[in-house]
């Protein structure tokens, strides 16, 4: 036994079988961080105030991205999501953008990756839009913030 | 004007006209990483020791990802890859696995998000498949570390 | 309040929230035309007449860029659809090819945007198969027909 | 033969060859519209106008849309667009909104198809973000504008 | 009529309408084959036994090709898989590489497609990934082996 | 050493890197089988000649499924193909549809891979759209017949 859930007794990796879970309610948060410098985010906060279209683009870019990720990650089983938002955060002090991703569905498994695609995605896309400013944005930070549905119950991000 | 190329001066979105550029061998590193807790990083570790399918499922998701760039962030170009590799590296004192992405092109624009696509998918894949030993696991340091190539030249991050 | 579902308080995308609603039959139809010279006319009539490749094709790219609305449009929800169809009619009088795409599902939400996107895809491939003869082809009066299933029941276009 | 480039003697689609064309700079505009009641322009024109998420989405959209020109429709070649643009305008006196993409390539072959899918791909954004206003709305217009480069050279619409 | 359940009665391809059918699990499983030349074989298992990068990639490929099915096979409907697994088995007498596809859905449509595209694209890796050693491979012996739920229960192949 | 190109020193899969090989003319021919019971074979027979829908569906199927052969096969290039043609042959001897794909590119890698995954779908196809006919069909013989262009020149199947 390895431990893993999605690696077989011979090592194999394998789409795990959820056939005999039951369909409930399920809903996962993720979030995640790029730093700037000061330069690049000072653009990013005006242009967000006046325009928003980084921040839109990214939210689009990560909305369309957390649809994907059953093509993305090879052993996520295809969930229809019923909800999905992205919302961004600038935070001063840290010069860094704050997305959070909460996804729902109703599905015998969770929507942690999709949760955690789509915030990525999105933080892929601010570096894209912002990269002739500063190469040297970092992300970081990305993390499930919580999980509920299935037989596990709630499960939140210790801090 | 923004500052940013892919806004316009009405603070619209664009895909950047590259149209002009002349097409060199363009090439990009970029490293991720993710921290997990000790038992999760002893399974891996005893795991890619034997058998690798948790990096080596990763890696191909890495890959293709990194071939879907164009397709996941809005404003990126189609860029034929002529090589990828994408390398793991176990690091026992943080309990991390590093992934380093390597991209080339004979492109006009650069390879910059094909990098940091493969990296952010290998990372998340990692993360899927050893989520049920550990939810906590985080993503970060996602960044370039190099950039060859065009008009800009040769960039390398400063640490 | 703006009005608009996929537009939260803030002026943010979303994806609107449909874990509430129950599932049901759902139906939609729409349809939409493409206008040629009498050349190109001439010649589709002959060859849907003899071959039908033209619009064989256009029928399949309409069915497969369907089942792909939901990662065209970028706030649609995964609706497996149970049922697709695609048809076409010449019309002699306007010189133009009619085609209406009818889908169904057992759904949270509504299949008019599958419908659309089936009609659409499909005319863009007559537009691209018949462009060599003609390039000033028109696409026009794509609407939705009908609607059926959900809380909002029946809907019919006017007229 | 048929006329059409697409078909072959025996009637079946072909994807034409293109490999004894040589490289130019090609570029094609296409334009089209979504017409809409009063209320539905109202509301977006002011949303347009305050937060733009309508028709910034939409923009994306028909970017992405572009980019996904060759696995939409059939016998389309893969071209690796340099430039896209996606434009809008309101159109007061028609209740309209005026969707105009323009696309650049280095390439053996047309990007009419890429101009035109994002056109389209827009437009029907645009109708799923607002059709909780106005199920009637109706999609007209969609052509090409103008065509450059390649052996036919120029071609510009009539009208 | 034309015997054909994907063929109207005017000779169009249609989605066939699964509306009315009851959701129930459904099981498939598909094999095929691979013949290679001595050298190529000898590399394979030594490569298989000592790092199974070869088979542990398309293992990868027919596992996320199995989840493409509804985009690749026309009229194919969505099915969400709750189970996927694909196995190896190298025979020696034949010299050739044996793959199974197991798939597993809760549908109102079987799943046979998912299974014979998930053994397909494993076989054509395989040749991918080999084809610097021997280019005549063949593929071979493509079927279903056994179909389970749904209206017409259990079907086995015959030997 | 491995003898395999796709995997590298460590065991690992990696994209080859064709970046130093030029840019030349490369053809690929690919053939395949699918063998299917007297019934079968007698509708398509009938079918073919008067409507052909279920072939011009697989051709349509294999042409767009060539064209995704990138994001099928992992460690592919993408390879932009300037044509694509897939014929078939009613084989009345061996109740046995042939399908022949050929594609070809100006790249700095070959296309077989194309050509093979063309076949596949195509094959696939017909296998969906006949099997509630006959379900024990069988797919066979799929391999390369001809590639000609780059370093190795011209290689052709030796029957």
């Amino acid at each position: 036994m390895t431990g893993f859930t999605h690696i077989d007794s011979k090592g194999s990796a394998v789409m795990v079988d959820v056939g005999d879970k039951p369909e409930t309610e399920r809903e996962a948060a993720a979030e995640g961080f790029i730093r700037m410098n000061e330069e690049c985010f000072a653009l990013l906060k005006n242009g967000a105030h006046k325009k928003g279209d980084v921040l839109g683009t990214a939210r689009i870019a990560g909305i369309m991205g957390a649809k994907k990720t059953s093509s993305l990650i090879p052993l996520c089983h295809m969930v229809p999501l019923t909800a999905l938002t992205l919302d961004f955060e600038l935070i001063e002090e840290s010069l860094s953008v704050k997305a959070v991703c909460k996804a729902k569905a109703k599905a015998v498994t969770g929507v942690e990756m999709e949760a955690l695609t789509g915030v990525s995605t999105a933080l892929l896309t601010v570096y894209d839009m912002c990269k002739a400013v500063d190469r040297a944005m970092t992300i970081y930070g990305i993390r499930l913030l919580k999980k509920q549905g299935g037989k596990s119950g709630l499960w939140e991000a210790e801090h």
